[in-house]
């Protein structure tokens, strides 16, 4: 038999969550010639000759990433999909099949467990993925959805968070900090009609903020945009945890630094009325708010030319040698170190 | 934005474990042309030309699939990979990649972590098999493991559950029902821990079952012996319920009936005697008790000669046509029906 646990105890939180994940998986070294990449990208990556499988798993715990009172059970399926192949997309691959674990306790029903498996399948229909095995079990308390998506790409096409070069250009799709000032807006009004049952929800004209967090899309269409305009990006990752852990991820991973012009950074106005109103500069929820899930890739600085014109590519900063440090610059070209200040799911509260 | 659920409620256990996936899964169509085998088998089929991917996920459960009262965090990593590369063993292919997600409540320390990944480490590493992702997050309460692991096999090598012909012989490996008693025994000793803290645990001379219920083996041996034999099954899947449960969906699946020899099922000494000293018929424990991760295949009944020889594989019966039913044979001769009475993990005890 195996040994048990020596009874020290550091606490999980003295770590957070990348720290565990390091970690845990220190010193870990492949055997099999066809594992190409273990931790610390999107995706792992498999070798099947001239093309590569890329995998990705994701956990959603009740509590912790949702909460039912105001997260629909057909958004939270369609989402738990969509930041999946968020991860296969991140890695400029096609996601093609998914295998979903769902744990529940006995408070669910058949139907609400249906209406899970209808968002899934939604999500499922619109990036042409196919659901390809399914484990569901009961759970003491509470739902947990674990999610593996498996995708395609030619082994020359796979694109890393590791491989940006000094001087490329920063860039970034769509607009950033809405999904976070929508979960705000979320959360002040389930504790309004949790102070007064009987008051309405004040979410109108607010939409757009409210669909960037409960049904967040992969970026598939980018991908298709910079295959046209003739870019292939040089590193990529997807913005999961905020602006700011992503850039920190990419200039580290490829040992080099990072300088962000903070009015480059694309807010929709919506995003920035929903902050003003909290009272929330939207510069701090696009560097550390998350959950956007859009894609943020480096490029060679001679596609300059390609890329500015691509509708709803913005291009925020460029990459540095390590020694010059990440910085975010301010209007009056102030510098402002960068800091991953991203979702800590490990943390106590 | 997405429509909410209708009111109607039925309970998730008037479905059963099975039957909800059926549910939740029925109707669902692929569109890739690379998902060559969606849900309904030991793993998913992805075709990459000559060779395929296999692909299986399992959830295990605090509470629900485990008690850490009596299964230590280094078992329980161990196991929770050994149930994953059995079902890769059981499609006939070699696991190669594993992807790890894990849910944890803060009453668990770094140190109890680094416990259960030890464990899927040794599992790992006595399986060859690279782990290449992680995703650890907190829970509100309790450990929640998901597991994927991926595996290779040339296209034509690949054995399904639903190819058994009728006249295979029923095939099964090593010996059935420890894993069970291994159970019981456990279960029993917390109770009388729980009873009286100052009893030691009677444990002794039984170490052979509890290893089969706390640290079970894929058996990647039995397909190297199959090999060197020159047997190829023609159906196969891991015994995870019980082989009444395995050999119903081998029989359903390839629209067959069985016969199955009481007399012939393998059953180990101290299985049979732990189940005299719990008054169990040891036939149930192979039957119904699940866990054991041996293997159970059909074969060619010309194949006869070749697998008779094999140690550690036991003929236990043959397939018949479908309108024979499913029957197990005592040894006086009588028939009775076999009927899938594994463990539910969607039952609400």
């Amino acid at each position: 038999m195996l040994e048990d646990a020596a009874p020290k105890r550091t606490e999980l939180s003295a770590l957070g969550e990348f720290g565990l994940i390091d970690h845990l998986t220190s010193g870990l070294k492949s055997v099999n010639a066809s594992t190409l990449k273990g931790v610390g990208d999107d995706c792992a990556v498999i070798d099947h000759g001239n093309h590569v499988s890329l995998v990705t798993k994701d956990l959603l715990i009740e509590g912790v990433h949702f909460d039912l009172s105001y997260a629909p059970l057909k958004h939270l399926g369609y989402k738990a999909a969509a930041v999946n192949i968020s991860d296969i997309v991140a890695m400029n691959g096609k996601p093609e099949q998914m295998l979903v674990g769902i744990s529940v306790s006995n408070r669910f029903s058949v139907e609400s467990l249906r209406e899970l498996y209808e968002g899934l399948r939604l999500a499922c229909e619109r990036y042409k993925v196919d659901l390809v095995g399914g484990d569901t079990t009961s759970s003491v308390s509470g739902l947990f959805i674990s999610i593996t998506v498996i995708g395609r790409a030619l082994k020359e096409e796979v694109v890393y968070r590791s491989t940006a070069r000094e001087n490329d250009l920063i860039c970034v799709s769509g607009d950033l900090g809405g999904a976070y000032m929508g979960l705000l807006l979320l959360e002040r009004e389930k504790q309004v009609f949790k102070a007064n049952p009987n008051m309405q929800p004040d979410l109108e004209g607010n939409d757009y903020i409210l669909e960037r967090q409960l049904k967040p899309e992969p970026r598939t269409d980018v991908l298709e945009k910079l295959r046209s305009a003739g870019v292939r990006p040089t590193a990529m990752i997807d913005i999961s945890d905020g602006l700011a852990s992503e850039i920190i991820h990419i200039a580290r991973d490829s040992g080099l630094g990072c300088r962000i012009y903070e009015n480059k950074i694309p807010i929709d106005i919506v995003t920035a009325e929903v902050a003003a109103e909290f009272r929330i500069d939207p510069v701090t929820a696009a560097m550390n708010g998350g959950e956007d899930y859009e894609l943020l890739f480096t490029a060679d600085v001679n596609d300059f030319d390609k890329i500015k014109d691509i509708q709803g590519i913005h291009i925020i900063g460029h990459m540095t040698e390590k020694a010059e440090g990440e910085y975010l610059i301010s209007e009056g070209g102030s510098l402002y170190p960068i800091e991953a200040q991203g979702f800590n799911h490990m943390r106590e509260d």
